[in-house]
């Protein structure tokens, strides 16, 4: 399947309950946030055993899995409400960051470039 | 282009940095978290017509697409490091919505369905 | 009461659950992002007269006060343990402000000051 | 200081430039979890040696002193706008918490009470 594809999955659930007029660019970011951190708080405290440990519990996977799809949905429904294309979007947000880390100087690097 | 592509771009820009290293599930959520709420900021204080404007704006909707392409970003990292099938995973959770959101009682309705 | 006293009301509940070893920097900020998110998503997709009716009923109330005291909890343990005078850094910032937002050229506006 | 005159700072610095008209509870919460965000941003993908280090850094030491007191500021404005009783919400919260995580099975656990 395809975004296009996934987009009008995304598109059908919301008009059948006609959401779009909740669906203003800053609800659906709070909605990416709220969603993000979700996913988030799953981490929270835990170490990278501990981290490993949750991905190969096959019940918190799920909820893993069900907050990153939540997280798809409404980046999804921002893309196609606001014409975004998303696909072109990170083709270019990748060539600026290619600028902002060229490889050899960022290479095992976790330095931000304005640092 | 489809999701396995804008993985292998995704990858091969990370892996030619040597970032895997720091991407941890908890790390990459909080690339989601971080990126998403420079969006928000975006609208912070702002009312429908100021919305639209912004999105009205060109410069302002390039840094808009950028946000949208970095969630994309670690959404994609996310899924390809940790085995996460996010169409899959979509659609489950579209199921379970369509159950707990069902099209009569909730049309028209921005009730979350644990009120 | 005084944020030195609630302190030590925050430190006595941490440290009697040997929790220390849990609260670096970032987990802390991990702990104000998800207790905030937790805050806002109570009003997703909710206009001003939603958001009224929500302060008025009390068991959401409650839920609304809940959420905030998680995110003083969190951000009295910060300054704990990591020496900030969160007195002098609000002070501080607020002149800060003040020279970034004069009165007579942000009052009534929403503006920020890099756009 | 006390909380109380804290209070009436942030609130005549907002009443000056007649920015109560932004301040919902919906956009006061977006105001706490971008700040608490960029807080966060400081940290992300920085292991704790790298935390600790930032932490000595007097630069990044004032950068991240000024998010806590931004996190504070829009906490007090919320408190002060909404009639919250932070100290009071506090208490009662670490009551509740306190049933939830009682000492002898909590202690150097990071476990939530719903795992």
């Amino acid at each position: 399947m395809q975004f296009d594809e996934l987009n009008v999955v995304v598109r059908e659930f919301c008009e059948s309950r006609d959401w779009g007029q909740y669906h203003t660019p800053k609800d659906l970011a709070i909605g990416l946030v709220t969603e993000s951190s979700e996913l988030l708080e799953l981490f929270r405290f835990k170490d990278r055993t501990e981290q490993s440990e949750l991905l190969a519990d096959s019940e918190k996977r799920e909820e893993m899995e069900d907050e990153l799809a939540d997280i798809l949905f409404f980046l999804l429904r921002y893309a196609d409400l606001y014409d975004v294309d998303l696909e072109a979007a990170l083709e270019r947000k990748l060539e600026k960051n290619d600028g902002r880390y060229p490889e050899d100087e960022y290479t095992g690097s976790n330095k931000k470039y304005d640092e």
